[in-house]
């Protein structure tokens, strides 16, 4: 499902025009007389992060602002892992780089006996966890590439269907934060783009955007590799996926990802560790009303917690540094806490 | 102006019933009743092209057809130059970086004494005429690169809105199709996003794709350059734009380019030249309805005719070569004759 689009013409203005009725009548926004009284954001605590995103909402659509956004420059990028759902303690897309190594090593039986692939075959959880990042760009170039992009979209599919998170035993894609889609929601129905800019494979998120976020394919903005065109015995032109990136979507590839697929500076971001730093601050480098948003995981029973700012040690995902909080204080970002800002965390739990 | 958003949510069914009330209501759509006697291509004359175009939109939206598209497959892909618009007798992403020649060589001297800089300087038409590829390329570089992107589409869109093609003394953005136009238009009416794929720059192109075809900046796939990071005096952010090659919109860079951009394949394509072969190629590898469609310039009167399967001499641009149309007649796709096919070539000229 994903959202409608009418498109521009002569007969916009009554489109639009008659478009606030018909969301009225449909339940899609409250009469304005009862706005006050709905709550865009319901399991938000009230709070400096709640008001930041209603204040900026209200600012960028309401023509009589000075800092109003017109409708087509309303941009928003979202990074995906510890921004919109649980990153901890290993990243989904290295989950199902893990457990396809079986099907790679049965199609390439020599594989059995090389590392990092017979760790991974052993199933010892901790020596898979000493893993190291080159181990897992192996893995992830032996699973992520080589078949068609078909294919690989198909299985992908499959076991975001199947596969469980071991803590909550659901499927990864239950396992978003449910304060981050309402927020997703919120700025869509003002009228926003919402960009999911992911350091995770852009392939592998596309498979699952729409029905875990509402977010289309081509609004998914990731890491990609490049891809080569070929035919089949039929005759039948196919894309097959190389193991050579095209775009490496962390740091200071964000903006060049958001630069290449969108074309636009955002007007807000939203990230968790310092891999967003550049995407945020590209964002705060434009004119006019931005929003910039960090979220802190400080909720060890609800979630999880770590990164210095949490006085808790570092791990290996979801770098938030001292550094990174600093910049965020001295820079007027707005830091989320899960613990104090979020009434709940996913959308399966009782709702506040 | 850009098409209007709607977000999915649980009204959502309300939504679309209404909505067909309301585009009726507005004149979007006519009514029902009324439906086969409205035109959406009143500009192109009864044949074989326009049929194609007609039938593969009633099959692809009809609910009840074995050939229905969900809305969210439906995804159309254009070329550009010599498909939407005149590419004769010389792209205008091309024209852009000679006529810029002058302001690059005014910042860096020393380049009015080297090749190819020397010869644009000239301003002799037959010496520049003769520039190899080569040469046109070194132009592009220093014309399109080592600015920041915010540079970039300030300059190039003071440029498309005072420079005029030499024959029609008009900005290159009226030299779009009308026919092609309402093909956009058509196809968005019924649900598809039309997507620009482009071997032109895509920077340059998203300056005028709204105005001229209401496609915005993101749904334009073109070549393109990376950039580079960095920080400006008062450490605001900003994107420079490099001479190294991130994606070469041509021949097979145009189905990764699709991928890479919009990650489905599309259901409807249309080109004009060898460089939109594996475009529609791709196309065609898909199952169920799809569209593959050629522009032949065959009008020297009202246009432009060149390409062998036009009998007449071959130019640099826009080959469609004789290899390309047994292609297209062996494997089903549509060539579009404008001379036949289309009543009026510009929007400018008396409606028919």
């Amino acid at each position: 499902m994903r959202s409608l689009r009418l498109s521009a013409n002569p007969s916009r203005r009554c489109m639009i025009a008659s478009l606030a009725a018909l969301a009225v009548a449909c339940g899609l926004l409250a009469p304005i007389s009862a706005a006050a009284e709905s709550d865009p954001l319901p399991s938000w605590n009230d709070g400096a992060a709640k008001q930041a995103i209603v204040d900026f909402v209200k600012a960028t659509t309401d023509q009589s602002s000075p800092k109003f956004v017109p409708p087509e420059d309303r941009i928003a990028t979202f990074d995906q892992d510890g921004t919109l759902w649980v990153e901890h303690p290993i990243y989904s897309f290295v989950m199902y780089a893990l457990d396809r190594v079986p099907a790679v090593v049965k199609a390439k039986p020599h594989l059995a006996k090389v590392e990092p692939f017979k760790t991974v075959l052993t199933g010892d959880r901790e020596a898979i966890a000493k893993l190291s990042l080159h181990d897992l760009e192996k893995i992830i170039a032996a699973t992520f590439t080589g078949m068609s992009v078909d294919e690989f979209s198909a299985e992908a599919k499959k076991w975001t269907e199947t596969a469980q998170d071991a803590r909550w035993k659901r499927p990864y894609t239950e396992l978003t934060y449910q304060p981050m889609q309402e927020v997703l929601q919120y700025l869509r129905d003002n009228g926003y783009k919402t960009y999911i800019v992911t350091g995770g494979g852009q392939d592998f998120v596309r498979v699952y955007s729409e029905k875990a976020y509402g977010i289309p394919p081509e609004e998914v903005v990731g890491t990609a590799g490049r891809t080569t065109f070929s035919y089949d015995k039929n005759g039948k032109a196919f894309l097959t996926k190389d193991p050579k990136l095209l775009l490496n979507d962390n740091d200071a590839g964000k903006p060049e990802g958001i630069h290449f697929m969108i074309g636009q500076r955002p007007h807000a971001a939203f990230g968790n560790s310092t891999g967003d730093r550049q995407m945020l601050e590209y964002t705060a480098g434009g004119d006019g009303a931005r929003l910039e948003m960090l979220v802190l995981h400080d909720d060890p029973t609800r979630e999880y917690a770590y990164g210095p700012a949490t006085g808790l040690p570092d791990t290996k995902v979801g770098t938030f540094t001292q550094a990174l909080y600093d910049e965020a204080k001295k820079d007027g970002w707005t830091v989320i806490s899960m613990k104090n800002d979020w009434k709940r965390i996913f959308g399966f739990e009782t709702a506040p």
